[in-house]
């Protein structure tokens, strides 16, 4: 099977306009078939505020209302996804933008209410994910780029997690590529030791992950970011790779010495 | 050759939530290769009004300065293009949503500075269209739906008028189908009485504008769509219709009775 790329960039990058504009150069050299999924950053936060919408939280966790709903369609679907296409361009990459509505690419339900409504919250249907026309695209030679929106089928918009939208495209496309998923963030990967930037655990088996968890070496943030790993290897994907943005170009070749490679 | 719908569907009927699912629910039924370009609505200036970003005129024309193109890509680029998009989806079209940045489908320059500078708006590098994407969607079934939003070589988003991307993009592809172009607004078409509503003038011949321009029928907002219209026809374009969005399946079907119809 041809190889292919499932890259998810992260909010801290995507506030850093320098960082970000060097990413994406990265991005455009990297030969083969691949997609970009991306998160949403701080603006969305900071136009609600704008706008005087009340951020609304339930057990620590956010609700998306339907202001907030218009607010992120605007800004991941619109701005961002929009403002990485038109940089992708300028580096001769023939960029698409698109969210999870697009095409039914990524077909969702509002998540039920059960102790707590989210809101506006979509969860994907896995199987029902519309990889033919991201097939098509990447043949005409296009690189997709996805915005964490989608809509269900009563064409309500919902907020998706964005690490979800990577790990479930990488499941749903190895069916049809050797595929591998790189979560681009802000640190070098999962780091035995928090405050040493360079203490990176360079490989994690499946198997594994639960003693990590015990030692208290998988916490906080990095928990579903490991777990969405974990499930994408058991559901297909050949490879997932946790590194930090600037070493894309190493993450993409799976150069020895870059980032978190967890295996079967 | 094959035949061809350009539609374009202007900020009135985007800003009356009826009208607007009305209109995109006939879309979904009527058959064939079909484009919706769509333009921007009240939204984009209600949404600067509350940001409090001013409107800056320069000889009645309004500037795109920067909030104000990060404004558009979010409103046109983001909420109006995937609510759309969403709305489709729920009537079983395969809607994908795009602005010209997308797979460099509308080429443009930002506007040269001369008496008056504009700010970010595009020009179209008409010759430059990526008609070939545009096919590639078409024949793999989907709807394009594009908002009015490009970028330069350089990647900087410009805001971009709807009339003209529409006409240039029917242009394009007219040299691969036999193309018609509707521009949907709130009225029955070219009224030789502005006060009242059925006084449609059935056809204009692109060589009897002048002569209505000089009667005072095509004046104010009619003049840009009529001359967009006429050019269109002398480009190549097979067809074009005015006509009230709410009729928008007797103008697909070219029915007599309905809109103005301009031709050679």
């Amino acid at each position: 099977m041809e190889n292919l790329l499932v890259i998810k960039i992260g909010g801290n990058v995507i506030d850093n306009e320098t960082a970000l504009s060097t990413f994406l150069q990265s991005i455009a050299t990297i030969p083969g078939k691949k997609i970009l999924v991306h998160g949403g950053g701080k603006l969305a936060t900071e136009l609600s505020t704008q706008l005087g919408i009340a951020t609304q939280m339930v057990n620590g966790r956010r609700v998306t209302n339907k202001p907030t709903v218009k607010v992120v369609t605007m800004v991941y679907a619109g701005y961002i996804n929009k403002s990485i296409v038109a940089a992708l361009q300028a580096s001769n990459c023939a960029a698409v933008g698109l969210c999870g509505a697009d095409a039914q690419l990524l077909p969702a339900v509002k998540r039920p209410v059960s102790d707590v409504d989210y809101g506006y919250v979509g969860d994907l249907l896995k199987d029902k994910i519309n990889t033919a026309f991201i097939q098509a695209l990447l043949n005409a030679g296009t690189l997709p780029v996805i915005a964490p929106i989608t809509c269900n089928s009563e064409g309500q918009l919902l907020n998706v997690n964005a690490d979800t939208v990577a790990s479930s495209l990488a499941e749903a496309m190895s069916k049809h590529y050797n595929t591998t998923l790189i979560f681009c963030f802000e640190k070098n990967g999962l780091l035995s030791d928090i405050n040493k930037p360079d203490s990176v655990v360079p490989v994690i088996k499946t198997t594994g992950v639960d003693e990590l968890k015990q030692q208290g070496i998988i916490t906080d943030g990095m928990l579903p970011k490991i777990d969405n790993a974990a499930a994408a290897i058991n559901n297909g994907v050949s490879k997932v790779i946790l590194g930090h943005a600037q070493h894309i170009q190493q993450l993409a070749n799976s150069t020895t010495g870059y980032g978190t490679h967890i295996t079967r």
